[in-house]
């Protein structure tokens, strides 16, 4: 049985430091934003069937994540779009999970799940742990980290958490999303005081002690917007020891200095996700003319690097107006 | 392109009529309690690999529901434990769908999914519509109905009500579920008199406007626990018009009478599920006496009948001490 090599946090504090970047690659293959060409190959060759869906979906996963992998730290796939397409769709996810592990790529897989007691168990064995009585060896690496939901309390999460510690993962518990609609929910106001957030965000702490690695942050992290600065600082306050996976960069609205709230101090404990503001950079300006025919590489790349070099330049910036984090390693 | 034919709950409001049988059935394979004769005949074909959990599951699913389907109206099914097993479970999991419908059984695929926009269209195609780009005839039916998280709020929801709209589909949210830890976050006072999930209930309702049927309930359904039977009374107050799945029964802890108050008048509105006190009913007493060597069916149809009748005659009951639902059609 594969064990703990290491805390799995570390293991993302590390990289991010090794390539000065705080960057997540949002991996959302969207059939329809695909490149036209690329899918048609393949509808020519088998159809409009989930295979070609999937075929398309493992060309494009493989040549956007060694386009980003020189600028980013980690990639985030989003399951649903995987999942969509059935058997096939789910053997095209673990390939690029496979992919972008053997590219040094820390891999968050985005599918937001939340169950109790022998269920989150066989969710967490899933992705993050092996399959039950499984024998000679996983066919798949698991991912790094996986996002879940908070809604179902304590024992919802436990399973996780066990099954991190014993494998040296990481979750990603939602806490502040980044849509608008989250404030309804999210931001209710309990015992007089406290915003409902804040109520999550103390069983984050707890389910997160014990956990801690040697760069001081948990295996329990957070999920905490940073189209919400305010509620980012705040958080960050409450949390100091908790690793935040930051979403809304750029298409969903939030700047260098919104997510800066984020960091912790020196610019360490968090890393902010983009998606279609990186992978699909190829279909809009100043990207687009970077594009060499069928070739949408080096636009995806030039738009990891531009954001990598902004959220750099954020952290390091003394300017109040640029909250949170005093310049640093980062 | 498929076209709603009918309305979800109408179809299982009516379902549950014809049959006499408010009982759900949940399919929950835990690998380890499987009948081991079963599991070890695909291991010693297959090895411990993927594909003979996969067969086994597809094995089991099959005789469960052959068991269960004169006594039952409704299979949820637990798609944690599918997707354990990578696509080969995938490919089970979709087959089990296919044969429970064949069976005439409504469909529930219990994957607690929860996402915002393009994304949670994307698990809505995936689970209740069909795939983008789709050609030529959907390969497996679509699940009548799926489990969501509320966390996100509205983004998080609408697309899946759109889907069921579309498709003739049905959804039901987590409002209040069943484990113990529940209460932390699910019963925080908000606003001074009103609980955390009456807020979500609130959003239930909202959803829930124009997609009532000729039945009286609308698509958009909730997650009740009949281990909570004070909270559910009052979320049936709150929402005459919403179909409730009603977990807890059984292994979790509630009563006949517990879960009546989850029904609307005349016992209708709700369905009841339990998991391993039916499908795994061979393991234990009374019903263990009832198997023929390998044939776990007997033990297993016998569970279901008999929950069935407890439950209509709970339902019937009028004696105080049975809560809500008078005697009626159920």
């Amino acid at each position: 049985m594969e064990r703990a090599a290491s805390h799995a946090i570390d293991r993302l504090e590390a990289l991010c430091r090794e390539k000065q970047t705080r960057i997540c690659v949002g991996l959302d293959p969207r059939l329809a934003e695909l490149p036209e060409e690329l899918v048609e190959r393949y509808v020519r060759r088998w159809g409009r069937t989930r295979e070609a869906a999937a075929a398309a979906f493992r060309e494009f996963g493989r040549r956007i994540l060694e386009a980003a992998a020189p600028y980013a730290a980690a990639v985030k796939l989003q399951s649903a779009f995987y999942e969509e397409y059935g058997p096939a769709g789910i053997a095209a996810l673990e390939e690029t999970i496979r992919f972008a592990r053997a590219l040094g790529l820390w891999v968050i897989l985005d599918a937001k799940r939340g169950d109790i007691g022998s269920t989150a168990e066989a969710y967490s064995r899933a992705y993050l742990g092996e399959p039950e009585l499984w024998g000679g060896g996983r066919p798949t690496p698991a991912a790094d980290a996986l996002t879940v939901h908070p809604y179902l309390g304590e024992e919802g999460l436990l399973p996780f958490v066990k099954t991190c510690r014993q494998y040296g993962r990481a979750v990603f518990i939602l806490v502040r999303t980044s849509n608008p609609g989250a404030d309804r929910l999210q931001n209710l106001l309990v015992q007089q005081t406290t915003r409902f957030y804040q109520v999550v965000a103390e069983l984050v702490a707890e389910l997160g002690r014990g956990g801690r690695g040697e760069e001081g942050f948990s295996d329990v992290g957070a999920v905490v917007a940073g189209t919400a600065p305010q509620e980012a600082a705040h958080l960050r306050a409450l949390l100091p020891e908790t690793f935040f996976l930051v979403p809304g960069y750029g298409a969903q609205g939030a700047s260098p200095a919104d997510v800066k709230a984020a960091f912790a101090p020196g610019g360490r404990g968090a890393i902010v996700n983009s998606s279609r503001g990186l992978i699909f950079a190829y279909r809009r300006d100043p990207y687009r003319k970077l594009c060499r025919g069928e070739e949408f590489e080096p636009a995806v790349a030039e738009a990891v690097r531009q954001m990598r070099d902004e959220l750099k330049a954020a952290l390091k910036c003394d300017n109040p107006s640029c909250r949170a984090a005093p310049a640093g390693e980062a």
